[in-house]
């Protein structure tokens, strides 16, 4: 663990392009923690303005905050212009990443004597790689980790333990996976006859690029034919699924239970939160957001946000649910109006 | 198997709160089953009036029933206050719980020499400790398992095959967790920067407290600083998702597919029915009840039952989606008021 | 991997029942593509007409396509009645089905002495049989798959790595199973007591009936009492979660994420879209189809299609959600209307 003193902090900050200034004793702190749990030479972060009152009870050494937000004056605050960048970079220096255990290549591990392995790996014990494996340079593989037959990984992957990579996928450079998930395996490919299901070999891969991370128990179908694709720098929560031919651009930001059909094609840097879905064929450009639990069942322009069922623009979506509890009394609303209604015209047609 | 008479099973269900009588024969029985499948010597029970015409066809030796449900008078019946709690004290008596393997310390489990192992374990082959781990008395890890670096387990753990828990987890005693859930992988914690997503190394942990079931392919992510935690005594169906430093309080009941965003906390004795999820940093009281595919987007007080999208009053919602196929017609009944009033406004105009 | 002239391709397309004829070159091709990726030698195929464009410009040798869709004269083309049946065709002869690994009874597999296997197994390294397991023929059991005791399968069922089968589970004949997919495992079955929830044994079983398929990371709960059932040659996709109790009928089709809650009795040949799901104790009729996200909150009648929450006529459902955003629109015209006709009164009350 590191020990930094905040204006050192504070300079590491400026390095990576934010702005920021300590006010206040320029203290060492050694570990990042919550404005709850942090102690003496800790150092927490107030981005939500929600938690002000935490903030002023904090027995942190150092807090960091944007501008804007009164702290008591006796508090030494790191005054940034994004506190949660700035909590970040914090991690990264005073903790840094995980260190994984180093098996080397260890003897109780599965082995086929076809596989290749680079540089340096580190393979557990109870993990198994299968005839013409390739592996590239560093990889980390946990006990519990099956590599299909003709499966390929780049340098410097993590495969947390009981990862299933079916065969002939192809996986990049600094892919991470955690554990309980499962890469190419078959989607839903059947041919409907006479009312039976007949399986239809799934024969194309599942393609991850490089920099992807995938969260727990995740699914990712293989191709029936040519690929499935997670793009680079692509992040996923946990549990999600992805169908066969699918392909996701990079820098996408996918939540937990995100769901993408087969043949749907997602661009680049789209966020989907928790419980959004995609159904088969369908299109989303490039930049799009789409709210928890939304399922967008036709083609979404770039740049859009959206949300509901089917998913529409965000803002009307967001005026229906709010109009959606009045709907029972509109009913009667409009029973009563029409019962006004003719009795004008009655009324009406007397005068006549 | 144990065997018991009626009148013996009767005050057994006294002894435990339940108010219940044999009427009929005092007969002998050694096991609990459906009303379908059940034969002699065995007891079934009804609980669901739904049910009663397969309760008149059973071959069950008694049946548990409550009081103002009538059976054919030549049948052996225990009338109970709350069958379904006499049905779960009978197949505890009965039955008992399952029973473990005894794997005692098996040598071909991956146990690292510095990992501490309470009295009269059962660690199958293939179940990997790492460096640090501290497990309590009897715990049982069946194979696949893995416990990462500095974990720790109270007394009494049950880990079911291909259970991860991930470095400096905490797990109180009696903690069981079914097949290929995950606990403590990292969430979804990335600073954006330039549209790319830099990782932020999650430094917390995740906490799972005493008594505490969680059933298969879960995941529960680690906090990026300080605890994700979940309270004592808390049941959890399948596949169930808890985001990076959410909070769920003891004695909580989550259904399949419950989703928990991070950073959002829930009370005690709270349930979710399938496919609800709670939104990032929203506040759930304590006694709520949500139905089936509710999102919870805001605080909800305690002791509230709701339902909807977003989350409002169970009983508005159920009228509102009662209301909801009218409203197609409801437009054209608008439109037609519309037209109706223009048209009485010129019959006024030309009176006038 | 096989060689076949499109006449002789096209002769077995008629075999199974396809009307098919060659139309340009009757070219050789060994293998199926998609019309992005074949190269010389590949055969592709046209179903969806949004892929025309892509089939004109296709390196593929031939093209199976139907009835009334136009591509180049100099391309070879197979003319099929149903061309989604037909590249089904092709994949099998072309490819033909995966091939396993030949473990025999690996020595590193964990099989207990009171196992019974079958003629001619694959149980591959890090593979766990407990005590009376009982598997027939021909099974391939991969690394990382736990069968509990006194579990059966059938012959020639096939565990994809890290399934696990729960005690006394019961797999019928050629039941396949992919990575991470959980069978028999308890469900939420507890008695509430004082806001307590006491764990009442789970005694019954899952079973699952020949030729079924299993999608990554499911969970089938084992019933409390009796059998949780999956019907004959049903096909589950990914991420599937059934309850306790839960009976699913044969030939069913299940997309990702879809719920089956506790003593639900779905009939057969369902089919239910992504993220559908079924309340506990309903029953689905034969031959229902259910959209994506649609609860099904009651007893559903044979043959219906349904869609919404909770589940209607899809039609309807259809109307309903193209009124929806309306809606706020509406809320103002009925407030106007109401305005309007209190004027016209007035208007009227000075006339008379």
């Amino acid at each position: 663990m590191n020990k930094l003193k905040l204006t050192k902090l504070c300079s590491i900050f400026n390095q990576n392009g934010l702005s920021a200034s300590v006010e206040g004793d320029d203290r060492v702190v050694h570990a990042v923690n919550t404005l709850q749990d942090a102690c003496e030479g800790e150092i927490s972060f107030l981005s939500n303005p929600k938690y002000v009152q935490a903030a002023t009870e904090t027995k942190a050494s150092a807090v960091i905050v944007k501008e804007g937000i009164n702290l008591p004056t006796d508090m030494s605050v790191i005054r940034c212009s994004d506190p949660y960048a700035g909590v970040a970079v914090a991690i990264i220096k005073l903790h840094g990443h995980r260190k994984h255990p180093a098996w080397g290549r260890n003897e109780n591990a599965q082995i086929d004597p076809r596989a290749q392995i680079g540089a340096d790996p580190s393979i557990a014990p109870g993990a198994t790689l299968a005839a013409d494996v390739s592996i590239g340079d560093r990889c980390v593989i946990y006990p519990g980790c099956f590599i299909g037959q003709g499966a390929t990984l780049g340098h410097d992957c993590v495969l947390f333990p009981n990862v299933v990579i079916y065969d002939h996928s192809v996986l990049g450079n600094r892919v991470t996976i955690h554990s309980g998930s499962v890469v190419g395996q078959d989607g839903l490919g059947y041919a409907p006859v006479d009312k039976k299901w007949i399986k239809i070999p799934q024969v194309g891969r599942a393609v991850i690029d490089d920099d992807v991370e995938i969260g727990a128990n995740c699914a990712i179908d293989r191709a029936t034919l040519g690929e499935t694709r997670i793009g680079a720098g692509t992040k996923f929560g946990n549990l999600i699924v992805i169908g066969h031919g699918a392909t996701v651009g990079p820098d996408c930001m996918f939540v937990g239970f995100v769901g993408i059909a087969g043949s749907a094609s997602v661009g680049k840097h789209v966020t989907l939160a928790g419980r959004a879905g995609v159904t088969g064929h369908v299109s989303v450009g490039d930049d799009v957001t789409a709210g928890t639990q939304t399922t967008i069942a036709s083609d979404i322009e770039a740049g859009s946000t959206v949300m509901g069922f089917p998913a529409g623009p965000a803002s009307q979506w967001r005026r229906t649910v709010v109009a959606l509890p009045k709907l029972p009394e509109m009913l009667k609303q409009v029973k009563d109006l029409q019962r006004q209604l003719r009795e004008l015209r009655e009324r009406l047609d007397a005068t006549e």
